[in-house]
């Protein structure tokens, strides 16, 4: 199942923008205090580092993505999820578009 | 003063993707119902329909438009506001990158 409509406190809102747009994010915060964020990868190869621990769900599309170490690429699709460690990196790849929440920690 | 941060109380998980990613936003609904979006227009030259009126608020960057009808292109920055009419059309440049909210009605 998808999560279509997150309820949600307040929204940031100017774009996070990287890769010259081939990621577009909107950082959100829940009633909770909790930080997450929402976004798009359009059709890129990109590498993202990560600071803290990331909880990567999908939402609509698609992508492939590789952890940091790892030499396989894995596919994730709409109401899938992948985790990747803090102060780490990892690849991902986007035929399509790949529409995600972002989880932190 | 520029609106940084909005109040809301869903926001929809999957972008907008318009003009092949010239334009991402996210779908947000307030408390008490009333639906707006958060996005941002990277550099290009774009015209946009509307349905309902809009106000385009600028909250970081700039943009020039051109409404339907008209002959002048007119700067919008941070903390400005333009308003386009139901059933119209608006062009819009920018040259580095124009964040805003759109408010409906």
């Amino acid at each position: 199942m998808t999560t279509d409509k997150l309820e949600v406190a307040s929204v940031a809102t100017k774009a996070n923008v990287y890769f010259d747009g081939k990621c577009v994010s909107h950082g959100i915060q829940l009633a909770d205090g909790t930080k997450k964020s929402v976004g798009v990868i359009l059709p890129a190869t990109l590498t993202f580092n990560t600071g803290a621990a990331e909880i990567m769900e999908c939402v609509a599309g698609a992508c492939e993505y590789k952890l940091a170490g790892s030499s396989e690429w894995k596919k994730s699709a709409a109401g899938e999820k992948f985790s990747v460690p803090a102060h780490s990196s990892f690849e991902i790849r986007v035929a399509e578009a790949y529409h995600y929440i972002c989880h932190f920690g």
